[in-house]
């Protein structure tokens, strides 16, 4: 790992990189307390499905410190349970900590969540490492398939600063670059809360070439010829395979699909809610109409600042994610392969 | 007209609103000579194909004030020729003014090009107005077939701002409007320059009732039936049908024909090339990156302030226009009725 973690847990807190002041400036926050941690998910601080729910069982870990007895955990449960609606990897955290501290006595529980949170970090980076070995594949033979340079368009950040380690959509990129194919990245910005320049940031640090555009440019690029396929992260995969990613996620697959180009999907198992039937039944966080209206960035003498374009008297709609349905999905790449959207009951863990 | 002319023809100078500054900052700049008037089109402090069309008009007459001979109208058309790539109205434009004064004496070359560039004015506003009349009986039928409210989304600026008066997209909206039918505007901010707030400060004056998104949520909004009809502006329409707008068109075009919704583009005979056979043949115009990278808006105490929000090193790339292909498009809104992309030939106008 070159890179600072974006998630820390020492026991007695946690420290995170305080991704809403990315990649304007470098902050570290502490959080100590159940209200912290769940403010940091609200807040955005942490973002990235996979790190909230990682950042969530440690929460619940902090939390039982001091007092674990069952209404306690129940509380911290339900706290963390409400901070954002989306990304099913909050949840699938949540009951996995209920799982292991539930059948214990009180006494035990605060040594068994902080070894569960950490369990639950420890196995993201894996579950990651090996998406980023399946999507590899696919990547190699696209590169050996064209001119040897391969253009993935990319949405959002599905990072490492999304994760713990080496991110989801761009844990094949990653990969892809570490073995000498030539990769380069179509990032778009990710309006409203710029999250293309977390993945730039990332990008350009670790030495992949790539072009920041606005997402509106992704459909002309891809009529050009200037995009191989597409890849991004979810925040919630549905048992029959459509897919709510950042907003803006739906009109990419569109024009990916208008285009013959592949469209993949990369998300560990824990994104995926066996127990949600389809798109339609994925709620929709909608957020505050000022991450509209406010855009940050760093004045003329490099210093963070923010501007606002819209008045607040203008009437602003915020919905954060939307839904990308299975047919316009070549494959979900998860840990133990790439599969049709269709065949996410055949893999493993599909039982849980 | 309640507002201020977007550009007034004084005979000796050219007075514009900088749009550049819009809505942030109302200032007007009076240009008085062809380079002004060719900086103020590259800058785009005059925008919008109509617009740039009559101001460039308004440039020739400039410059034949002092002296109107053959290579002085020759350096006109080429100096305002050069200034943008895609919108064909500036070239219609100038192919009109050089129809009107190449049979001239030098002597009678600039009374004349003052009256063309003044008839292309007075014309555009009675081209939206028809317009605005044939789509009003669009939204009707939508309006009488619906629950009432009409919800059109939009992308970009085709309003008055963009034109001499009504607008183009915007016109049916207005006339929608004035004659009662509920209508509500989804205007995405059209990002990387953010006409979508020119859109918004336009009906929000106008009392027609709107909500500024992120360009990414239009997918979303139309899936989840929010949306009844998209109009856009277009800057050329090839002679297939196939329409240049405003980089992010396409995908919108693209998400309404998943779901099922019509796709208007409007604009005047003048917007379309039949020198072009399809989109293919369509300039694209890339622009400087800094757009990408810079964002205006106000500071905290109310002024106008400019964010960077990615540094310079990081690699940019600006189209700034995309092509939405025939088959997307329901019907092209003209001053002679609606038509079928295909039917363009048989208008009235096509035989120029």
């Amino acid at each position: 790992m070159a890179h600072l973690p974006p998630l820390e847990f020492t026991g007695n807190a946690i420290r995170i990189l305080d991704q809403t002041r990315l990649p304007h400036a470098e902050a570290r926050l502490e959080l100590r307390d159940l209200d912290a941690v769940a403010a940091a998910i609200t807040d955005m601080r942490v973002r990235g499905a996979p790190l909230i729910g990682a950042t969530a069982a440690c929460g619940v870990a902090l939390a039982l410190r001091e007092r674990a007895d069952d209404a306690t955990l129940a509380h911290a449960l339900a706290v963390l349970g409400a901070t954002r609606p989306t990304a099913v990897n909050l949840h699938w955290a949540l009951a996995r900590m209920a799982r292991a501290l539930d059948p214990l006595p009180a006494g035990e529980r605060a040594e068994a969540a902080a070894r569960e949170a950490a369990a639950i970090i420890a196995e993201d980076a894996q579950m990651n490492a090996r998406i980023g070995q399946h999507g590899l594949g696919m990547l190699r033979t696209l590169a050996e398939a064209g001119h040897g340079r391969v253009n993935v368009m990319t949405h959002c950040n599905a990072g490492w600063l999304a994760t713990l380690e080496h991110g989801t959509a761009l844990s094949p990129i990653y990969a892809a670059h570490a073995e000498g194919i030539d990769v380069h990245v179509w990032v778009s910005e990710t309006r409203p809360r710029n999250q293309g320049l977390l993945t730039a940031w990332e990008l350009a640090a670790s030495g992949v070439p790539l072009t920041l555009v606005a997402d509106n440019a992704a459909g002309l690029l891809m009529a050009r010829g200037q995009v191989d396929v597409v890849i991004t992260g979810a925040d919630r995969v549905a048992a029959n395979g459509d897919s709510a990613n950042k907003i803006g996620t739906y009109l990419k697959a569109l024009a990916a699909a208008d285009n013959g180009l592949p469209f993949y999907i990369a998300a560990p198992m824990s994104t995926v809610d066996f127990g949600c039937p389809d798109g339609g039944a994925i709620p929709i966080e909608d957020r505050a109409g000022a991450e509209v209206r406010e855009v940050a960035g760093r004045d003329a003498d490099g210093r963070p600042a923010t501007v606002r374009i819209a008045p607040d008297d203008l009437p602003v709609a915020n919905p954060a994610f939307d839904v990308t349905p299975a047919r316009l999905i070549t494959g979900i790449i998860t840990e133990h392969g790439i599969c049709a959207p269709s065949a996410l009951h055949d893999l493993p863990g599909a039982e849980r």
